[in-house]
């Protein structure tokens, strides 16, 4: 604690992101939701054909190009997409745009109970009213709950995390015409790993109170490169502008917008990634139930599951760390019994069940 | 205007950076400050040796490889040393984690009246007191201003934009030494252009409150990457990183990290790219001096030059634009009868000198 820190600073809890091992340490890491798999070839040769004295010049502070690749692959406008600096800003921005601070109304935004630890975080930054729907039996997200509830605002991640759930764009639409006045905010992250794919991108030309916003860094393995967007219609993308070029000027950078046009253009490798992980799900989901595990259906790239009654989420998550597992797990109340566990190649998930395998059968023998 | 923005967004005044010519525009581009000189050769070097695979996994938060390049040219420890996506964003993160909001002081922050735009920006979306100081004669900054001035903070560009004036080590030593309970963030964006060069660095050791903001946007030709830094004591470096953790989670992307290891790390380039401006500067000095023009002593990579009395700075600023070279005029009052003027190339300066010496003849003809 120093004495130069202001009280806000001081008073904040930091947030703890799962760990990651240092370089050389041999684990297996299913507890970020990475891709197991390296981007499409087509970023190489980005960065290969990639001209270096380009980044003497500031970027296109729109990430134009960008916004092309993704409004064709949308069917949509250039104008209807914004990209920032992972999903996390995009967030970020739509929170401190869209809605008001507690001083200027007494409506809150809605939130599921359980979902992305950071929606909490925003709130708290932006002063933002907070009001957590609770989760049905089985973690389980009921539209009726976001129908009828003043607010100034709503966000759904869908599918939503840690609990891998998604709701059918159905449930969205109810949500949507329900609530024409606010604006609600589908966080589709994990979008891409539902079985068949739906999107809510396919309503924006009929909600102008939808934002859908996506990341680069699941399914097209792009965590390190930093970057996401949203889909909107122009009136919200141009609110977004307006708050970027007024409270903040971080563009993407140069590269960073070229890696990202070459990976959203290369769909068949999309296609072939997220098929890949999606049959690796199931092998995955069977295989824990045949331990004894239980879980919701997850339409994301990692599971949500607990444990047999012989062993603990805890204990099974520090066994598996001291092997050189490393899967994500929750103290919070309602989530501490299970553990989040990435998907990961299918090599990898069968020495991850051979380990649980194993850890289950020694607890069954005590 | 939307109903969907927030009060904030409605009355926001985003703010306007200077022009980028669109692609295939022919244009001297003299108006954003950016360096004429392509990035070091070790950076294409490093974007050759990059694995791709590696951008499936999240960046080291900290950017420990950066921090550690720079600890070693400052003779540091990479614990005095904070990294991010800019320096705009490693300001934004000062003011959000040093100085104290409205309601829980009546101390403001101290900034020269005509600094970085972004002070004010900052100031007004952290909601922080502001308080202007102006500049003597000459858009001098007088360190004594700064003295027994009740505050919560400061903040001083060196050299300072737009002025492009600089102000002594001894000078920020006063300050400091006046100032013993508030933070002091002296912007060093433009630092490298001195004559001789000089570093507010070199006092962190001895000031628990000093810290200096780096860009490598200028003096390393990187403006397309968005990397910057700041250096200081542990316990403020410790105070930035809790903020990030806490509210923001925007790290570093691995291949940015990547770039800017290589480009510090080639300081050879760097004082190359550093005297050939300088020396360029000194042409550009003398040649608008002999045309009439008047300027402070410039300590950066542009001028602030006023015009002879035949041509308004807007005029020639106008007539400039329609040549295709684009310089930066500031219609603030005060600022309003000079223009910032960014050293290009030799080349590109003589062409400049060229066309702004037939402005002036046509003026004085009229």
């Amino acid at each position: 604690m120093s004495k130069f820190w202001n009280s806000k600073i001081r008073d904040a809890s930091p947030y703890v992101a799962g760990e990651q091992p240092r370089p050389g340490q041999r684990v297996i890491k299913l507890n970020t939701n990475e891709n197991p798999y390296r981007p499409s070839p087509d970023c190489s040769e980005a960065i290969r054909d990639f001209d270096i004295g380009q980044l003497r010049l500031y970027p296109n502070t729109d990430s134009i190009s960008v916004c092309e690749a993704v409004a064709e692959l949308e069917g949509l406008a250039p104008g209807n997409v914004f990209v920032g600096n992972g999903s996390d800003e995009v967030l970020a921005l739509c929170f401190q745009t869209f809605f008001e601070k507690k001083g200027l109304t007494d409506l809150p935004v809605l939130t599921p109970e359980f979902s992305y630890s950071f929606y909490p975080v925003f709130e708290d930054f932006y002063d933002i009213n907070p009001k957590m729907i609770p989760l049905r039996e089985g973690l389980r997200l009921e539209p009726e709950d976001y129908i009828g509830v003043p607010n100034c605002g709503i966000v759904i991640a869908n599918p939503n995390a840690p609990t891998s759930r998604a709701v059918t764009l159905d449930s969205i639409k109810k949500i949507l015409d329900a609530n024409p006045d606010s604006v609600v905010i589908i966080d589709e992250a994990y979008a891409y790993f539902m079985e068949p794919y739906e999107t809510a991108a396919s309503l924006v030309p009929d909600y102008p109170n939808l934002v859908v916003v996506r990341t680069l860094s699941k399914s097209y393995s792009l965590a390190g490169l930093r970057v996401g967007y949203a889909i909107a219609s122009e009136e919200l993308i141009e609110g977004l502008t307006r708050c970027r070029d007024s409270f903040n000027s971080y563009p993407v950078g140069r590269l960073e917008q070229a890696i990202a046009v070459a990976a959203i253009r290369d769909q068949d490798y999309h296609k072939w990634c997220r098929a890949e992980i999606i049959k690796t799900r199931a092998y995955t989901v069977e295989a824990l139930e045949a331990l004894g595990f239980d879980m919701p259906e997850s339409s994301a790239n990692f599971v949500f599951a607990r444990p047999p009654k012989c062993i603990s989420a805890e204990k099974l998550y520090q066994n598996l760390k001291a092997k050189g597992i490393l899967v994500r797990y929750f103290k919070t109340e309602g989530l501490s019994d299970r553990l989040r566990i990435t998907i990961g190649t299918r090599e990898q998930m069968e020495q991850f069940i051979e380990e649980v395998k194993q850890e289950v059968d020694d607890a069954e023998n005590i």
